[in-house]
């Protein structure tokens, strides 16, 4: 099945590593994260019990840096048998406030995609990241004027989407979403009989990923380069 | 200068304070943390210098529970010359962790009022709180179906509130906001022209408390309950 772009009329875009780089900089975090607990444990078990931590806190604390530095905390301390010295705990608050402060660094052909969309259509930016945040990347991204607004979804599921297009007053056929997550850009929009793009990004979240199983059948279209939206679109 | 209530469409309500009790729980969480530091300062100066690292921070972690448990640890830290134990920061962790988890205790006459306006006009949440976290209280409280949709705004400035009525696609004057803050749920709607009134709660987070200088001859409404709203708008 087709996707049928004479009906579009909102266009949602994904955020991070969609518009511009983050699992980057969350990979960096992971590293030095490792490196201030190696004299406990090895890099591959820090990875996964960081990993599993977040997976276990994110009911209670969200996506977002703030959620991932409170995990990273909880898990410095859980690691070291309550042992982590006082400065651990300052360098991984750190972390978070370095990702925070992180330039924006756009993808390619990100701006010109921008430009020539909203002239058509209305753009927003929707994502699960902390408001804050986002909004400070936007300002940063000089892109601001390109969105019509900012809808933050706390989580990316079918009931999520099927609320914003509540929200927005459309039917899922006039909603085409695009980002680089199959499992939060792509499946929930195609299962609300909506409309979605994906554009892979080189590394992605271990919590994003889906099996072959899951995306089987569904009817999507997968693009290696932002840019070929606009032939698509116009 | 009255309200004019027949041009009114759209009423946002503030969630903290004016649906449900929450300022009171950040003041328990308060007391709790000056009594985990208190070997090392006084009651009275873990407040201050909390309160400061909160605004310090403000900036870069915006509103919310999760900002405040990263003020506090950092704060431990700080005012322990780093000599804060590993037990006191996970105290310190479990202290956020309560507080998300705690029940939603909604204000006198919250559910008769949004039931009695919510079928004559359209209801928001706008709340400069974390999504994930109101959204979870909204679900507590039971009255997830008596509002639209829920507006998140990274602060409640002038700035801001106009951004939410161009989203909205409505002026000014079909905008009234209620809400327990003169700062956040008023004063910014009357300065761009659009309606606010003030339901006091008994207390008020130092941050949110303005100078009577501020209110002089701004015209918004003052009531006691929130049940002298319905007489008011119906």
């Amino acid at each position: 099945m087709e996707i049928d772009y004479k009906n579009i009329k909102v266009i949602g875009f994904d955020a991070d590593d969609t518009l511009w780089v983050n699992e980057t900089y969350f990979r960096e975090a992971e590293l030095a994260f490792a490196s201030l607990l190696s004299k406990y444990e090895t890099p591959n078990k820090i990875d996964q019990e960081l990993f599993k931590k977040e997976i276990g806190n994110l009911p209670l604390y969200g996506y977002g840096v703030k959620a991932f530095v409170l995990s990273m905390v909880e898990m410095a301390l859980e690691l070291s048998n309550h042992q982590v010295s006082n400065k651990t705990i300052e360098a991984i608050l750190n972390i978070g406030k370095d990702m925070l402060n992180k330039p924006v660094e756009l993808l390619d052909g990100v701006e010109e995609v921008l430009k020539s969309l909203s002239k058509k259509y209305r753009l927003i930016l929707a994502t699960k990241g902390d408001l804050l945040d986002q909004e400070r990347k936007l300002e940063k991204s000089g892109l601001t004027d390109y969105f019509h607004h900012i809808e933050v979804l706390s989580d990316k599921k079918e009931a999520n989407y099927s609320k914003l297009l509540n929200h927005l007053d459309i039917n899922p056929s006039e909603f085409l979403m695009i980002g680089n997550s199959l499992k939060s850009d792509v499946l929930p929009l195609v299962n609300i009989k909506a409309n979605a793009i994906h554009v892979p990004f080189h590394t992605t979240w271990a919590h994003e990923q889906v099996s072959e199983q899951e995306t089987n059948g569904k009817a999507y279209k997968t693009i290696s380069s932002l840019f070929e939206v606009i032939k698509l679109l116009n």
